[in-house]
């Protein structure tokens, strides 16, 4: 490939597809109200006609029991790799409508950044793709690799129809790696490739005590009482550094390699600066793991919310009938979500305080995901960064959880990429979300290129 | 005196008697409600006329901040001791209205019980004292030991006004006994004084981590959570059997006698019917007191209420900026509760966790009170109950707190006899207050015994 002709390509091309994505941006494909579902309809037809325009075959809006997945393929790259990308076309809600600068549904262009709900997350990033495929086909009457698209419209309320949809055409999706773009960079100019990401598990703790509230004065020192029941179990789940109690709780964790951790060391993470901006003065958790690895490579044990008793101001005496909290756990590889589960109620029933009752109800699982960073189709990504912006790439995971990644890895078996162009202050899910353009040029490039460094693994 | 005669004037007197009452109760001398500010002007003047009626002296009304306080007395008894009864003509309120099987303020007998609000809280037990006085001066024409009586309209919201008052009038108030009659007995046909009862003292601990919620994936395990933090600081307060490890907190409580707790036990306490009444399988605290006594002469320490984070239905991955909990303590002769407050903040300073900040609110106080249970005045009363019920009495204490007593005690130094009347079962505070007009009739029989009991004291 000559480089230098498809960034001429994307150069002589710009204002057009500029022009494109706004019009992709207007469609208030906004996937959780079921006043825009017609608007949902028209994004997955406007990615139809992207994808022929591009040169992709087989382009078909399939219909699932929420809004639909598109799908488009090109598949003339014998004996060489296939790459699926995923992304999505649906965009959240704009509310507070009131705080955006300019409409969220009118694209504008300010300080060579375009400002619209989905700018970033994720019709841009898509868009991206498409026009990449689109430049080598025209460039070079074909591809490096074979290539397919599916672009769902429900990522953005949990992806509830896609795991049945991959489930039943796994054949039409069969690839050799997964790539989305649909996550973050490390920073201005600073490229990240993240191949790992968290699990979640989690259980919500109710204890019941006396049938009614009592009063404290009467009854306290001879009832239980089920805040300070609660409280005991609460405590039990950790110890005062963070190491979590439960027996069993890191059996399955991966021991992560020194050179991987070396690699995290080498990101100068600005812990300071970082303390500074959520507003605490100390960190805290394990002190064998630097504050990236304990939200990257460790996995947690959070209480996310805890009632019981009286809330409002003042004072009341009483002794509730009954106390609850929510917990969750963030999991790393390989620990398993439903064994997770087993083993806080094993905990819990074994920690049971006297003098009450204890149940727990079980919350959605999520599975941990990790594509070994010396992947050669990681690699590879890392290669294709850094010839564009010209600086070592960062490898990454990151501590939350995107379920849909997760069932992609296990239902496909499928390395993932998660080759994000987004910055974190682009505002997305909130107003004034935007998209720097400095990472649209590049990222075109990005993309165009890793098709070819994906020619070349094997 | 001739039992028998004033055995006979209060069967002559029976109709007049609750005639009487019945025009008390018809005031609807609400003291939390503005709106009856006229009322509560009419129940002190109502006083007025009963007390003069009795034949009683110096009858006024004080005004004070709030509601007035009454005021009689008859000191002819030259060499005699000198008797305060201390009660309150204010009512509680009579919401929910539709709850009522006949109308607050219109007193009705049914079954030989008086309903009506304030047929026993209080208005019932302070009119007995006053035909008791009434009683002995119409067949006698004298007293056997002093009288005076303080009666306010203030109680139910918390006597904000009578410290001041009682400090401002030691003189005009100085007594040898107070008697109060605004409690219970131990159940039907089973007399009780009460000598005893616990303080009261509390903090609101609030517990502050980053400057705004966080996300669990991507902080989670790096970030201090406030909720783990006040769990933390919870969890460290009490062993699992209850006993508090607050440094010093059981300096001060006063060890009670092995013939004290004989009583305690003497009395018979149903265990399996408590734990059926309020809804528990086993009961709970220190494991060398009974029920009775963790609830009467053993300090407690109890969370009241805790908040923070998600509360809804459901799961939130969120990290909370901050938590909050409740805690108050019931004490016990003779902790201090700015001395356990105090005890209560260095616990908290010396268990602070890592990485947030943590403040604290102090509540109310109330001190502990105790007649010691041997005292002339308490087993005086005990014999007066005994004559008329024909069973022991019950010398018991109570685990909550009733701030007023403590302030006569402290301020004016004198022992306290709480002499009830009232029963568990007879609604105080609640639709279909009523009162047992068994104990109308034997309560006015105890007490003009008691009158004499106290002239044999010295």
């Amino acid at each position: 490939m000559n480089a230098q002709a498809v960034d001429q390509y994307f150069k002589d091309h710009r204002e057009t597809h500029l022009d494109e994505l706004k019009s992709f941006l207007r469609i208030p494909s906004i996937s959780a109200l079921s006043e825009h579902k017609e608007d949902m309809q028209q994004a997955a037809e406007w990615l139809i006609a992207a994808f022929e325009h591009a040169g992709l075959e087989n382009a078909k809006i399939d219909a699932t029991e929420g809004h639909p997945v598109v799908y488009a393929d090109w598949l003339h790259a014998e004996g060489k790799p296939t790459v699926l990308v995923y992304g999505h076309y649906d965009v959240q809600p704009v509310d507070p409508l009131h705080l955006w600068e300019t409409a969220p549904f009118e694209p504008q262009v300010r300080d060579n950044k375009l400002y619209a709900r989905g700018a970033s997350d994720d019709k841009g990033q898509v868009f991206m793709h498409v026009k990449a495929i689109e430049a080598l086909l025209k460039l070079e009457g074909e591809l490096p690799v074979n290539v397919k698209f599916i672009i769902e419209g429900e990522e953005e309320i949990g992806s509830p129809n896609l795991p049945k949809y991959v489930e039943e055409n796994q054949d039409l999706l069969a690839s050799d790696i997964i790539v989305i773009s649909d996550t973050g960079m490390q920073g201005p100019g600073r490229p990240a490739v993240c191949y790992g990401l968290r699990g979640l598990a989690g259980i919500q703790i109710d204890v019941n005590g006396p049938k009614g509230d009592l009063h404290s004065g009467i009854y306290g020192g001879a009832v239980q009482n089920p805040l300070h029941a609660i409280v005991e179990i609460l405590q039990s789940f950790r110890d005062q550094e963070g190491l979590i109690q439960v027996e069993g709780f890191y059996d399955d964790v991966l021991e992560v390699s020194d050179k991987e951790r070396e690699e995290f060391a080498a990101l100068h993470f600005d812990l300071e600066h970082e303390k500074k901006e959520i507003g605490i003065s100390e960190d805290f958790g394990e002190k064998d793991y630097s504050f990236v690895e304990r939200t990257w490579i460790r996995p947690t044990l959070e209480v996310n919310g805890i009632t019981g008793g009286f809330s409002g101001e003042g004072i009341k005496t009483v002794l509730p009938a009954e106390a609850s909290a929510k917990i969750t756990c963030r999991l790393v590889p390989d620990q398993d979500p439903d064994d997770i589960v087993a083993k806080l109620k094993a905990h819990v029933e074994s920690h049971k305080p006297a003098g009450v009752t204890v149940e727990i109800t079980e919350f959605d699982k999520g599975k941990p995901f990790l594509t070994p960073y010396d992947h050669p189709a990681i690699q590879a990504a890392g290669r294709s960064y850094e010839k564009v912006y010209g600086v070592p790439t960062a490898f990454t995971r990151m501590g939350g959880s995107i379920p849909i990644v997760a069932a992609f890895d296990e239902i496909l078996g499928l390395p993932v990429v998660l080759m994000g162009f987004g910055l974190a202050s682009e505002n997305f899910h909130a107003p004034n979300e935007h998209f720097h353009l400095e990472n649209f040029d590049k990222g075109l490039r990005v993309i165009s290129d890793y098709l070819f460094e994906v020619a070349e693994l094997d």
